[in-house]
């Protein structure tokens, strides 16, 4: 059987292997390694529409990365959200080893495994530089892994959206009252906070957010930040652009590989995957700095957008709130406890670093 | 000759390929490309000691993830400053291929190339996460690049190590008048600015800099922030530790790369080049965050250190005397005027979009 013909059936297991690796035919150049030759072709899942800001282009970034640097041994194509598998189905696709490799968010996974919600976004919690500190250097990614090992998934920080936006919103917020009866579309933990603080959240997907918004079906929705509400329009149906992105600080995105592909690469492949991520993570933060600064420019000066920070009782009646929906995460598992405290205990540390760094010195400039 | 030997002959040339290759032994292992199997070995020359917290782990990160990418094709052994050439030496030393890559910070070659402070750091400048996206989303790389082009050097962002400390002081600052007559180690830009505010800046290398501060020879120093500061003792020598770090709100670190050594790289191994420096860059400014805070809680708890902020006075005094030293920089060459606009208008326009996100949620958090 020929390689190439092995690379076509090889659709039906999660790594395609060429039948002439170097075992079967030694030779001088075979010094690198048995495995040196055998070919890999993986599938990439992903939330986003292909190529969406940020996102979908940090998606094709990271495949585009893994295909070049092996020089083609392993082949990464990149499926678009609905493409191959609907964008909510990344986890359990990836999982199953019906795609090797997923591109997503980790709270998307909540109604499965709650834990995950610790590696998307925290109301109020770390933000990128923090995030990424945590995972690499503070003992984060090992509990990630040990979360999401019983589903044969090896997950990885792959892109941060950096803070994002508090939302567009029809009308001024200028007090905890202006909450109550609110109808926001937003998801996951920041939902629950705006629950107990008496508003409505609502989980619609992106693509239905302008229409509602327009006709008044609901009355504020948070996306990401200016880069992306700005291509989506957002700015002709609501007025008023809130300030700071309280419930997600920074969406931190996730590649999930399946452990059974990855372990069937060589190391130097293994090795490749991994640092192809880190880079994609240092990128997409950079992407979404640099263009959200533009985007901020464009929403300004040619639409006149209102930018308005949220009144200080609101953010700390929000912030009492998101301690309570956190400390109840932490209570669905002895294993969600661990991350909990983790997470925490990193989180305070950090805090006091960054108000004599970062803080300080924006203030300062 | 075997590729053996002409690995060990190679230590004449920037790069050392094997001639065992797939163009004189045709094969059916060779459809990745005739130069798959050639090899490369590569020195890195490094401005600080081998394995130095922070930014000699940084180096031994990026040689390892070229090595390990690779699979052996392209080895990396690194050297500490003054192992192979001393450590002001690293841009010489790779210009001439001596080594083919150098681990540094742009700043060190101020006296050959003035323009390349724009490049390391710049006092009141842009923060680490604004660098990364200046240089890899703003243009910041391609000057960058054309600044060193004339030495036969690529230069690439390697790591970052967030906003750094004010310094060490055996005096309390209390008012511009007890910068008059300050004795001080800080280099570059940030000396400039110390003595047109009546201060003396001294140049001292690191392993000088406690002594000196103990003895009285200066009256303060500035160094890293708490994990290097920590490694030095210098909580010993003096009580007072001043934030935030003006002067550096980040030192970004450079991968810089002899021209013709990448050129003779096939195009996977460029990319490996490329995407372990983009990675390296990610890792260094996580370990840089995870290990302040954690030296930052020692210094205070067990060793304590008194923190003190900068007075609001004498931080607007240094941020005129900054902007004059900026203004005078970009006179030196149509190149540096170039550079200083691009530089400042994205700080400009990033500033205004940090303000809404990580000032705004630092400040609510």
């Amino acid at each position: 059987m020929k390689r190439r013909q092995l690379i076509k059936a090889g659709a039906i297991g999660a790594a395609v292997m060429g039948a002439a690796g170097c075992r079967q035919q030694p030779a001088a150049n075979c010094e690198q390694g048995d495995r040196a030759n055998d070919r890999y072709e993986w599938k990439m899942v992903t939330a986003w529409p292909k190529n969406f800001p940020g996102l979908g282009a940090g998606a094709q970034f990271l495949a585009d990365a893994i295909t070049q640097m092996s020089g083609g041994r392993l082949t990464v194509k990149v499926y678009g959200g609905g493409e191959l598998v609907p964008a909510f189905e990344v986890f359990d696709a990836v999982s199953a080893g019906t795609a090797q490799i997923g591109h997503s968010a980790a709270y998307y996974w909540k109604g499965k495994l709650p834990e995950a919600q610790f590696f998307g976004a925290v109301p109020f919690g770390m933000n990128a530089n923090e995030m990424n500190a945590w995972l690499y250097h503070g003992g984060g990614l090992e509990l990630w892994q040990e979360a999401y090992r019983p589903f044969g998934l090896r997950p990885m920080p792959a892109g941060q959206s950096g803070v994002q936006m508090g939302g567009w919103f029809n009308k001024e917020i200028n007090s905890k009252e202006d909450i109550k009866g609110l109808v926001m579309r937003i998801p996951g933990m920041g939902g629950d906070v705006l629950s107990r603080a008496g508003g409505t959240p609502q989980a619609l997907p992106g693509a239905e957010l302008f229409t509602a918004l327009q006709t008044g079906t609901i009355d504020a929705t948070e996306w990401v930040g200016p880069y992306n509400d700005l291509a989506f329009g957002l700015y002709q149906a609501a007025q008023f652009y809130y300030y700071p992105g309280w419930h997600e600080p920074t969406a931190c995105i996730e590649a999930i590989i399946n452990q059974q592909a990855y372990d069937d690469l060589p190391e130097d492949l293994q090795q490749v995957v991994d640092m192809a991520a880190m880079a994609a993570n240092q990128n997409m933060l950079s992407e979404y700095l640099a263009n959200n600064q533009r985007a901020l420019e464009v929403l300004q000066s040619e639409h006149q957008v209102q930018l308005r920070a949220f009144p200080a009782e609101v953010l700390e009646e929000f912030k009492g709130y998101a301690a309570e929906v956190l400390t109840e995460l932490s209570q669905v598992s002895p294993l969600s406890a661990r991350i909990y405290d983790s997470y925490q205990t990193f989180a305070q540390q950090t805090n006091r670093w960054l108000e004599v760094s970062e803080l300080a010195y924006l203030q300062a400039r």
